[in-house]
């Protein structure tokens, strides 16, 4: 099965970007996934191609208007797929909605500029708004990136058997514990011991005392949560 | 003066990926701000240019070598620029610290692969990892294209007059209130209508109601955290 990416968009040259290289991109070419671009602004009807007008009540920037970007929602098939409108307002992304996302059979990610997106049509269209993080990007495109990247690692095939993808971090809710590898002494400083032991059980309990230390250190909110 | 990005990356051909377009790309031609990309694998010493080795006490994946990596860092000539490290175990990339980066003179971005790198490396040149949100990438070169961008559009001159980049979710602690624009009438819902009222204040208050509303249903832990 393919799973399928369409991206609604101001700026189709940026896709598929860094996502036609490395494992991504020999994805895409054995089929595992494939992805469409639709230019919102094919949906404006004035000889300007006008996508965005002042925002009601006044301020900064302006807002993509809700009737081209509704049209431009329409012209995608109907189907099942969820529908993503990437936005700092969202719902920050999880390790488990992007295992959902990379279940299905693909999504539809509406990537927004300016200073936001008539709210009419977010709600019109049932729009999914996700965060990939707390900050500000110039547009949904990078954040749209992002998110395909963490689904097409988690596709059928694409990562192989040399690596599960179950054992990182956020997949048990914890950090993930040092990594260590060859020279066994690097500038002075020797991988920790238990490690070379051949005491699988003791690697096994290290491993999760330091993923705990680092969780409280770094990321108390984690713990919190549960 | 020119913003430095300098990333040390397997995957030099995945930069500048989507930043050579839009706000970022003409920023770029303008000289805002510039990027050069160092190729790990050039550190190798064997003949086949091995980068990663398996990880001490085992288990699944790779890990990048502490000392093919140090030799990486080395080879930036030494200046004032902060040395991160991509990584989901990271302190998690905000705003504020995106107005820091952005306030430098650049950045060294190590873009890390495989299922980690040593720690010897990441204590031994200081790096401080960064993490864009809470799901897993690929490597580090999408979570790189990320921060770069939001960094890029904070430049001086990069988003120009129409908008400070001043209001915006986060900025302020809270999620942005609803945006609005023509048709006053979209598919029967009405913009509301104290933004179409011109009582200033009272639209002011309306905005922030809505953000504090918005960010207590979507995300209590950005107030919680005052």
């Amino acid at each position: 099965m393919t799973f399928r990416a369409t991206l609604l968009t101001l700026y189709p040259e940026m896709f598929p970007g860094h996502l036609a290289f490395s494992l991504s991109g020999k994805a895409m070419e054995r089929g595992d996934w494939s992805l469409d671009t639709i230019q919102i602004r094919d949906f404006a009807e004035d000889k300007h191609r006008t996508v965005d007008d002042t925002p009601a009540g006044g301020g900064a920037g302006m807002v993509l208007k809700a009737d081209i970007l509704a049209r431009a929602i329409d012209s995608v098939a109907a189907d099942t797929r969820p529908r993503l409108l990437m936005s700092p307002r969202g719902k920050p992304l999880s390790q488990s909605r992007v295992r959902e996302l990379a279940d299905g059979e693909g999504v539809v990610i509406v990537c927004g500029r300016f200073e936001g997106v008539d709210q009419r049509v977010i709600d019109g269209r049932n729009l999914e708004e996700v965060s990939i993080g707390d900050y500000i990007l110039s547009g949904g495109e990078p954040a749209a990136l992002t998110v395909l990247d963490s689904i097409i690692r988690l596709l059928p095939g694409v990562m192989g058997n040399a690596h599960s993808g179950t054992n990182e971090s956020f997949e048990h809710g914890l950090l993930e514990h040092p990594h260590y590898t060859r020279p066994q002494v690097f500038e002075g400083q020797e991988i920790p011991t238990v490690l070379t032991s051949g005491n699988h059980a003791a690697i096994e309990k290290w491993r999760l005392e330091q993923a705990l230390k680092l969780t409280q250190q770094r990321r108390p909110d984690l713990l919190a949560d549960d």
